[in-house]
C-alpha cells in the first residue's frame, strides 16, 4: 500500500460537551482521548499529524503534534493547501473506525464518508491540493459539491462504524454494542451499562 | 449469483407512528410504501415474498404476498424452519440499501447487517434451517449470540445505507441528504426539507 498521511483534528478543552452531566469534565476528557486512540491504532499504518486546539501529551512519539490556533476549516486548508501526497482526514470521535477501512478509502480522487446527520466523518484525498475542506453542517452535501466543481471523482465509503460520531449519551450505546478498542473499556470501567427503553437503547451508570 | 430468497415483512397499520404528527396517516402509509418499493428496487435479482399484516396490493405481480397473523419472530421463524436455500430477510424501511448490497451480503453462514441502536436490519442466511430469528430489543447481539450458539460463522456487514432505518423525523434527514428513490420524491413532493438546527439537521415543511 502506498503511504499515506492522515490528519485528525483534536479539541481538548471543553470537548464532548453534549456528553454532560452523563459524564463529568474530567471524564469527557478521558473519553475523547480513549477515542483518539481507537482512531490512532486503525491508522497505525500511515502518517500520523495530530491537529490539537493545544499542546498536550500522547504516549506515542510516532505521532506528530501541531498546534492550530485558528477554526478547523481555515487549519485544515492551509495543511493541504500544498500537499500533493494521498491523506485522509479522520475525525476523532469515530471509535468503532478499524485498520481495513483505510485500504478501503484508497480512490483516485475524494472518498467522502458520510456521518450521521450529513456530517462528514472522514476525507481521502488522492491530490489534497486539487481540495478544499468546509466542515460543520451538512458538510457531507457541501463535500459533494466541492469535488464535482473541481472536477473530482467522488466515492461515497459506505460504513457503519465510520459513520457513528459519538456525541450524545445516546451515541454511547453503539460504542457498547459494537465493543471494541479503548473507548469501550473506559465507558465499562465508569460502570456504563446498556438501558432498555420503551422502543430505543440507551446507556445508564451507578 | 446464486437464486436467492428474500422476505420482506410489511406493516400497513398503524406504520410508522413515531413520524407522527410530522406526517399525517395517510402520508405514513404512503411513505411506508414508498420505502417499501425502494428496499423491493434493490432486491430484483432475488424471489421476493413480502410477509404482511394485511392484504394489499403492490402493482407488482413478480411477489409472493403472504399474509401473516403471528408475531413477527413467529412468523419469520416458521417461515425458515424447513428452508435451505440461501435466504435474506430484510427490513423494509431502509429506503438507502442498494442493489450491490446483495452481493456484498453472501456468505458461507450468517450475514448481520446492524442498525443504529442495537437492531438487525438484514440477516442473510446460507442455510435457513440452522438459524433462528429473535428481533426486537438489542436483537442485533442477541443474533450474534443465536449464530454463535450454533456454530454458524457471522460477518458483520458494515454499511451506513442500510444501517439507516428510519423511525423519527429526524431521520427524514438521512432520505433527504443521501436522496435516491421513491421515499426522497414523495418527501420532496409533500415539500419536506432540510432545517439547520443548532447542532444537529432535521427536517420542515410547510
Amino acid at each position: 500500500m502506498t503511504q499515506i498521511n492522515a490528519v485528525v483534528p483534536f479539541k481538548t478543552k471543553g470537548a464532548k460537551k453534549r456528553l454532560a452531566p452523563f459524564l463529568s469534565p474530567e471524564e469527557r476528557k478521558e473519553f475523547s482521548t480513549a477515542m483518539l486512540r481507537d482512531v490512532l491504532s486503525s491508522l497505525k499504518d500511515t502518517n500520523v499529524t495530530i491537529l490539537a486546539t493545544e499542546e498536550f501529551t500522547l504516549d506515542d512519539s510516532e505521532m506528530i503534534l501541531k498546534v492550530r490556533d485558528q477554526d478547523l476549516n481555515e487549519a485544515l486548508n492551509e495543511f493541504i493547501t500544498d500537499l500533493h501526497e494521498p491523506t485522509l482526514i479522520v475525525m476523532s470521535d469515530i471509535p468503532l473506525m478499524r485498520r481495513w477501512h483505510v485500504r478501503w478509502l484508497l480512490s483516485e480522487g475524494i472518498t467522502l464518508v458520510p456521518g450521521r446527520g450529513g456530517g462528514t466523518n472522514a476525507i481521502y484525498m488522492h491530490d489534497p491540493s486539487t481540495f478544499k475542506v468546509d466542515f460543520y453542517e451538512v458538510s457531507f452535501l457541501k463535500h459533494v459539491k466541492i469535488a464535482k466543481e473541481r472536477g473530482l471523482p467522488v466515492k461515497i465509503l459506505d460504513s457503519f462504524y465510520m459513520s457513528t460520531d459519538i456525541d450524545k449519551p445516546e451515541d454511547l450505546a453503539e460504542v457498547l454494542i459494537h465493543c471494541h478498542g479503548e473507548s469501550c473499556r473506559y465507558l465499562k470501567s465508569l460502570g456504563v451499562r446498556l438501558s432498555y427503553g420503551k422502543s430505543r437503547i440507551g446507556v445508564e451508570r451507578d
